[in-house]
């Protein structure tokens, strides 16, 4: 079975120039005309991976500062590797998709360090966050079979099952909470299963948290910081996040997902743009 | 007067190539031989900003990788500025050390936005995130004056006035809260008064946040992003940051930042290794 995540994540290296890879985005992870950032983060991520070589196959820690909305169709991403140690490689990875007349244009540019998840020391003794009072997925609410009409056509909301906590779904009926916190479950209709490079993508899959506060629309992504604390475990996944602090017309967005044994396996930040 | 923190993010561009800028670490900022991970990103995204150009004099969003620690002495910074907006530029900065032989060594990559604070629209009505209950100055402790025995070289702490919670310092009398939480306040020793570029180092300059778990000793950064949400006010910083999950070796610290008007200036996530 083909999977349609590793599909939009499939990488091959361009003739002639080895740290360049080409993939394509297709028409599936769409949002009106752009393609959901976390989507582009997770690209760009295992081309820094497949750049490093096979002892890295994990984003550790990675960061997307988005400079453009990637749009469905062909892209390639430049990588630059600047140091394989012991553990981690680190380096860049600059994603472009070509204009009109087939120049470059540049959409994410990625840093960050790809290792072995599976390698890091056993756990010791600290604290460890605990997943959150999400109720049963049961009693959680669909968001694809419950989509507001500007929705309708949006692609992505049709390559996952996702289901939201009530008590953080004020907003869709008008009535916001203005607590800055939505949550709910996660996976990919196709039952694939989630690994490291799926958290990126999931870390961005939530609506936006400004909904709560009841400012609906779209959230420019500035910048996105994933770091993927374990690979999770099959099955469903527990997403939440929230915002503390709007100002400036911009605002924090904090993200963590447990896997189903409710381990926390990535943590996520971005900085984005109120919707107007 | 000549400030010290101007002095060590004072940057000049290398005659022949614009993109690159020369500066110096001077010895002044040395925890053992290593500089502080915060004056390294203020370096780098001082370089971004000066490259970007005068309409881009604030870091928005900086991520630093880190590759390797960096050494008192010369430095460059090699820029790329991939676009230049109505309000962001973004672009990255790979920073560098010569090493005996004169070769380049790359010791931090940061990549990020830049702007202008001052310009961004007027708050409205979304949460805002308060300080939060550290004692007043005179009843906190200076960590200068009382500096456990192998920070009495540490050239770092000489460069600052902290004063910490004591309700947060336990871990230095040997009997630490496992909170996972330090605060204090927080201002440069030569009177020199905060700006963006300066928060950029506060993030990183109260102790590991790990001591309050009781694992004393050097935390190496992996990654580091700072999000500066306004140009601070003269006068003390309050500085509090905490961790919520150590697992595989790891550990991620959020950091927090207020002006002395009670304005959240400055947010941070680094993920570190967790001392041996």
């Amino acid at each position: 079975m083909s999977y349609e995540f590793d599909a939009v994540t499939t990488l091959a290296p361009v003739a002639g120039d080895e740290a360049t890879l080409a993939g394509d985005f297709g028409t599936g992870w769409l949002v009106g005309k752009a393609v959901n950032g976390g989507v582009a983060l997770a690209v760009a991520a295992r081309a820094l991976s497949l750049a490093a070589g096979p002892r890295y196959p994990d984003a550790i820690a990675v960061t997307g500062t988005y400079l453009n909305p990637s749009i469905a169709g062909p892209l390639t991403v430049r990588t630059d590797v600047l140091r394989r140690g012991g553990s981690l490689a680190t380096g860049s990875a600059l994603l472009l998709q070509p204009d009109a007349d087939g120049t470059p244009v540049p959409r994410v540019l990625v840093q960050g360090s790809v290792g072995d998840l599976g390698a890091l020391p056993p756990d010791d003794d600290g604290p460890t966050d605990p997943p959150t009072d999400l109720p049963a997925v049961e009693d959680c609410i669909s968001s694809t079979e419950n989509r507001p009409p500007s929705l309708h056509k949006s692609a992505l909301l049709d390559r996952f099952d996702m289901r939201l906590d009530p008590a953080t779904l004020g907003w869709a009926l008008g009535e916001p909470s203005h607590r800055g916190m939505i949550q709910g479950w996660f996976r990919l209709r196709d039952g694939r299963e989630p690994d490291t490079s799926m958290l990126l993508f999931a870390v961005d899959a939530l609506p936006p948290v400004t909904a709560d506060l009841g400012r609906l629309g779209w959230a420019p992504t500035l910048q996105l910081s994933v770091y993927a604390r374990a690979r999770p475990a099959p099955g469903w996944l527990q997403l939440r996040h929230e915002t503390r602090h709007l100002s400036g017309g911009q605002f924090e967005e904090d993200a963590r997902i447990w896997d189903s044994t409710g381990t926390l396996v990535a943590q996520a930040r971005q900085l984005a743009r109120v919707p107007r």
